[in-house]
């Protein structure tokens, strides 16, 4: 898999997906000479956790034939105090709507996702956890606490 | 630091980063039922190690005043074969161009960024070698080859 990035100026950066020809619009914070023109970089690894489980958790449930209304993935994550200040710790919490969805197979399509399809997931080396809640109702996903 | 995604029908989602505010399309492709709506969760994480490594060496080159034309960035990541599939390899290739911009300097402004200050390369756990070109010549960035 191949990306370019490209400078546009100040702190700001153009990266172009070689496989979707997709752009995104990458730039630094004003503080640090950026002017925010684009997503932070580590945001975009984060997106790319979201979107890799999401969609791992989307065909999870579509094999499973369980339907959902809408679907929502909030990711906190906290990062060393010195340089370079690396992901140690991220939160995933699922959120779902849907009339038939039993907590039992949502957790195992999040647990399928983050310990065996997820690509980012296994990507990445900070510690990993997950919780996630149906129509409000709140789950752990994790295994020690399934 | 947050960001949150939102499921956008079929495999297609969009990610908004919590600290920059700016969203990111994200898809799969259309052989495992994605439409190419946006980028790819792995395009993302080569995005996000190309804009933080590209900030960092922006800001090193400043810091030296060393100025420069154009600046580019290639990645190629190797994955593995067996699920999940995670990033074993990531080659850079910083691109730059200018009037005096000493093959040494650029070494070790790449260096810094690779093994001080980069986040998201301190945040994957792939190998990660780089190599550079001023002005289309070739230099290797490595340690071992410096």
């Amino acid at each position: 898999m191949d990306v370019q990035l490209k400078w546009e100026g100040k702190m700001a950066f153009t990266g172009i997906g070689g496989t979707s020809g997709h752009s995104v619009a990458i730039d630094a914070a004003p503080d640090v000479g950026g002017e925010n023109r684009g997503a932070r970089p580590m945001e975009l690894l984060l997106n790319g956790l979201g979107g890799c489980t999401g969609i791992d958790i989307v065909s999870i449930l579509n094999r499973m034939r369980l339907s959902f209304g809408t679907f929502e993935i909030d990711i906190h994550a906290e990062r060393a105090e010195d340089h370079p200040k690396r992901f140690t710790h991220i939160h995933l919490h699922y959120r779902l709507t849907g009339d038939h969805l039993p907590p039992d197979k949502v957790r195992r399509a999040i647990r399928l996702s983050m310990d065996k399809y997820c690509s980012a997931a296994a990507s990445l080396n900070a510690d990993l956890t997950a919780s996630f809640e149906i129509n409000g109702t709140r789950y752990e996903a994790d295994e020690t606490t399934a």
